[in-house]
């Protein structure tokens, strides 16, 4: 990770990975939230790696910023973490993320209890990705879900140290305090080289100045997209069933040429003619062998 | 298909497919533009009859109405469709509509030259398509692209006609003309018991009542939720980027309890509760048994 | 379940599903192991639900008799079984067997220490898979680890007894013992109405119909199919590196015919002349249509 | 291609690779037909670019050697093909094959006709495919199908100096007949520096030595493997039926230990051996954390 922050966006497709490329982000956070959700199901380990993977392959062809895979709790044990680590490194994914809870992990913000592993054991799963990837850019960042679960700031960086220590490229710190006071107590409280990253969900206040001031070297918009796209779908949903049609949607919505801007169907349409010229300059077809064994010509 | 217009709406996935039927519509379309754009590629056959099915089938998963695939040219020949049939069958999938293009298709509103395949190759395909089906209740519908193509409304007609006698369960009749007039003047002329199926993305100021008056029983609005997630996806991305920070759009957007709603979460939650009591409840395991063989309980 | 023994052969792909019901298999077990394998990877949880379900659906389609699912120890907690039960059951597969081993399992057959989970947190399981299912034919079948998990015959007893109690359609009792003698003793003692699964891969002696003489109703013949390809395919290719070529092989392997029998080529050829007499016998199209639209007929 | 000729072995799963690999061959076939018929279906373009990229990127994921997938007439048009040629390259294939037969291909051992597209057409996509490729390792195989579809050599000879001229890394001329005269006569006209690829399935009698004598510089044994284990599993299959058991059949098989070497077995466990000493040793974990947060130990 370079100098200053970087901010990264969540998203649950290519095309949202693509739009998060335009606005300027630096990095994708292929989000465990938006996937399940754009999956019509719970954010509860539903979903299996290979679901994951695919979207997050996609959204690595799509851009050409960083991708990120929010991994839950990798899937297992240290066999499936080296796994799927060597998986998404394939895909073309630049990095995962991986949490010290249970599998199959609760969604952070649900209600219920939050059940966090030993220590130890998670930092063999870091220690068991670092140790399966084969890039050596590809990064592997570690999750403390101590304040998630009601433990204290003490006990998240004593988790997070161990983390950092057993090969952690960056710790992410997360919360659901509705004031950034605990992570920037965090950020303060920090005392290793590796990088931190924080997603302020719900402390939202703080900006990512503040944060890069407090010396987080990442921050994480992780489900922003998802609920945009929803309140707008459900408006325009309820607008066309009021009016029985689109006529009052269609100022507000995009047209479908940014719809094919974003398809990059311009490209392909110039690709196409670039090799199909060929065929229109060079007939070296001998009519008598098509006749043969062509597909017949229409009637 | 019962009395009354059907009013079907386009989703690209199983959460569009859950706002769809939230908002009251009668049918989902999975729509292949839809699909094509959220993987970030042109709706060009270049995404897999896989792909499209995977997607269709997490819609038809996800709502209880019925969802109708859209299957471009049916992904090759005869033999192809009528695999692409008992696929989307068992997946769940309430019917599928195909289209007389050539394969790969290009979509009927991206500029250039649209080419159609004879009248009876794709009767062929229609009747492939009825005969492949096990559920008497599948549905295929068979697209006329005769007025995407540059034919007038004698071609539109005579290839709907050698369609709907082919054992199309219904026709649609596909145009970009921003004036309903010349899919009115097919709904008038149309001589078959076969339903007709419209789709006003260009012609949008006609209503559902307008076009059930004219003949029409199914109207699908197929690309609107996509570009309604667009448009606020982009304007909620740089309104991030302005603020360095989610602060100004909080208030706009979905908030996490609407998403865990459309997850069903508290139906998770409830099964989850429902199987574990019985746990609780009933502890007959032999404490010694466990020491033996259980997983190690924590330090 | 009938009258008599079900015999029931391992496959890991659809074309060993068909190669089992040609050899008169009653069922088919889409194997854990097999699969793993022809994957390349341990039988230890590596593979996703996705990909197992993936094989086994492609299975149901190639195979009119059952197949059952080998679903390790169902790919999480309750709500991950009820997930999958939805899943596999809309794949067309005929039922699941789930274990009582900690996920990620290992094979049972592997080295090592092998570890349970509660008693009653399986038989919450069962529950919860009986409870997710919709169609009432579907199956579920508790497998009992006890014996492989180095506990003895009562241990065994209680927990098939609870999982029977709890919904499980059948029991299945493990072991890797050469002699069947505490299989037996299993099938003696057991008092509960839910018929017995058996799965002799190492105390081979014993036959079909003497697992059925001592009360067991389906015997599995797990990876025999797997472990047969191994050996030939090796030999094949030993055989075609020595020779420098495949005419010492030619003798010993299937035809390409018996290999197009396999995929049903008679039966795609039969399907795709009848879709296609139908064009040549109704030449409709008119010529002038054809000229401006269609594809431009060969140079 | 360096010097000598490259024995290629054809394979349809990542166990049928690492048999190859083991076998000392030098590159994999991830084969079409094999691919097909191990889905139970015929290998007539039914099995989507999708489900054939998944197959050859676990094969590329289980061996040290190239992997060459056969990608029929390249799934559709030069975008379709510029499309596979990326997503091919992504899942860590080491070159594409493409065959000058319309879409969707019939296999060149199936009876009836062959249909070949306009040289000039399949030129275009293998301009398509090397100008997709980012890898500049990533081979294109251009094959000739002209002998198949019932051409002469010179029309073979002719399509290959196009394709070589187009681009392709090397041609591929196939035949179907029992002699090699026809492949001899093509080595031996051949003028281009590129590679000639060949597939002795029906002129068997030649050996790899002789082929490479005659001027090629790869040959293909594309569908043994499948073949070797339907012969065997069907005999293994009747053996159990008829002994009502396996016994008969124990000492003819690959052993469970064969098998989990072949999945690396003891690979995995000594990885999950290295990152779990780690929590052995090192008991940070202070209970009092534990009872409050982590999953509650046997009862």
């Amino acid at each position: 990770m370079g100098p200053g922050i970087i901010r990264a966006i969540g998203a649950h497709d290519a095309l949202g990975a693509r739009l998060g490329e335009q606005a300027g982000f630096d990095a994708i956070w292929s989000s465990g939230l938006e996937i399940s959700a754009s999956h019509g199901v719970p954010d509860a380990g539903i979903l299996t790696m290979t679901e994951m993977l695919s979207v997050a392959g996609w959204m690595a062809g799509a851009v050409s910023i960083p991708v990120i895979a929010d991994c839950d709790a990798g899937y297992g044990n240290t066999t499936n973490v080296a796994h799927m680590v060597r998986r998404f490194e394939a895909a073309g994914v630049a990095g995962v993320c991986i949490e010290d809870k249970v599998f199959p992990k609760m969604n952070s913000f649900m209600p219920g209890p939050q059940k966090l592993v030993p220590i130890e054991e998670f930092a063999g799963k870091i220690e068991a990705a670092k140790y399966a990837q084969r890039n050596p850019a590809f990064v592997v960042i570690g999750r403390i879900e101590a304040l998630i679960a009601g433990l204290d700031l003490d006990d998240a960086l004593r988790r997070g140290r161990v983390y950092a220590d057993a090969g952690a490229d960056a710790v992410l710190i997360h919360a659901k305090d509705t004031s950034p006071e605990r992570i920037l107590a965090f950020l303060g409280a920090w005392d290793r080289e590796k990088p931190v990253v924080v997603v302020p969900t719900t402390y939202w206040s703080v900006t990512g100045s503040d944060l890069e001031r407090a010396g987080a070297r990442m921050v994480i918009y992780a489900n922003h997209g998802l609920r945009a796209a929803v309140q707008a779908v459900t408006e325009t949903f309820q607008a066309i069933r009021r009016a029985d049609g689109t006529a009052t949607v269609e100022e507000c919505i995009a047209s479908l040429e940014t719809i094919f801007a974003l398809q990059n169907v311009p490209q392909m349409l110039a690709d196409a003619d670039r090799h199909s010229t060929r065929s229109n300059s060079q007939p070296t077809d001998p009519p008598v062998e098509v006749e043969s064994v062509y597909e017949s010509p229409e009637p």
